[in-house]
């Protein structure tokens, strides 16, 4: 869980004037990174509240000021998490070739390592129990739309892709698509070499598709 | 679950001479059909051998003579029912266009389909579990290497695609790949209409790169 975990934003030192503020967000973060780490490493049965509070190591009271339910708990850890990623993606593009098959290929396998990381193993495994738990259904059905939309717009942007041509916003689609079902292959054994050359074959079909 | 509840294979009737037996085989067939059927409703937590034997009507004694232990169970429940698919799709696959842009469409509209129905949630489960549990890790691991195997087979055969050709495999696998993620994409919302969109601009897409 290194690059999930490495990730918790301290309270900036300099804000000295608001120290009960700048705690009880640092416990916030704390519980909602802990989150995520549980329920990609024990799933959603093995997360209870409990479990994450023993890892952020805050009391129980202290997470439940915070998230009164364990629902509210790990879906604001994965909006949480997501938000944290679009915030990352959106700056590693700034360092992707700027454009032609190089950027293709580069954006696709950027997209396509978000799938196979632990925010990805995280969520897989708060759809599955929300398929079961009624409770968790609205607010993960509502975010999943909304990482789904973000997505969907960062790829367009990325790819230079002109969503007016027939078939180009279907294209975009696929390809999301094709990375969240290379990101299940991943799930139990390490698919990284068929991955690579799959990455590679649809980078370039992707190319002529949008700008051949 | 009606697809799958509808295919418990009742014993042939004139096999007289055998009664223990075909009831014995009824009995393991009524497990297996009713482990998938809990599996795709109420996950893995909610799947327990008492839950699957009440839904069966057998006996925990029956079951446990079919299946020693719950990773048995449903491990042999998945590659029941993914075998039983296979059949399923070789015998569907007589009635497709024999040839061109139709047929291709019609496969890649099949392949998408599988991934979209309760076979493809109760294996969902049953993997996201895995992760979690390491006692299902060997058995899952190799069923879900065979069953990946026999599909990618299956959908070089119908697509009548040439592997030798570069970048022909890759193509067929992303087919795969993306079909597994519509499946992911229809987990918690009814995404048919966008997947229809998706499934024909992949089958174009597709039958340029393998036959154009």
């Amino acid at each position: 869980m290194g690059d999930l975990t490495g990730q918790v934003a301290d309270p900036a030192p300099g804000r000295e004037r608001e120290p009960k503020q700048d705690r009880s967000r640092a416990t916030r973060l704390r519980v909602l990174e802990a989150a995520v780490a549980c329920l990609a490493e024990h799933g959603w049965s093995g997360s209870t509240v409990a479990v994450v509070c023993a890892r952020a190591g805050v009391s129980r009271g202290a997470a439940q000021h915070h998230f009164p339910t364990r629902e509210e708990l790990f879906t604001a850890a994965i909006a949480h998490v997501a938000d944290q990623w679009l915030t990352a993606v959106r700056e590693r593009a700034l360092a992707l070739p700027r454009e032609g098959p190089d950027r293709t290929y580069a954006v696709v396998d950027m997209l396509v390592a978000v799938h196979t990381g632990p925010l990805f193993r995280a969520a897989l495994h708060l759809w599955t129990a929300t398929t079961a738990e009624e409770r968790l259904r609205p607010g993960v059905t509502a975010l999943e739309a909304r990482i789904g939309r973000e997505a969907h717009r960062l790829a367009v942007d990325f790819l230079g892709a002109d969503e007016s041509r027939p078939g180009v916003r279907e294209t975009v689609q696929a390809t999301l698509d094709m990375a969240r079902g290379l990101g299940l292959a991943n799930l139990l054994s390490d698919d990284s070499a068929r991955r690579a050359r799959i990455v590679r074959q649809w980078a370039a079909m992707l190319e002529q598709a949008l700008h051949g």
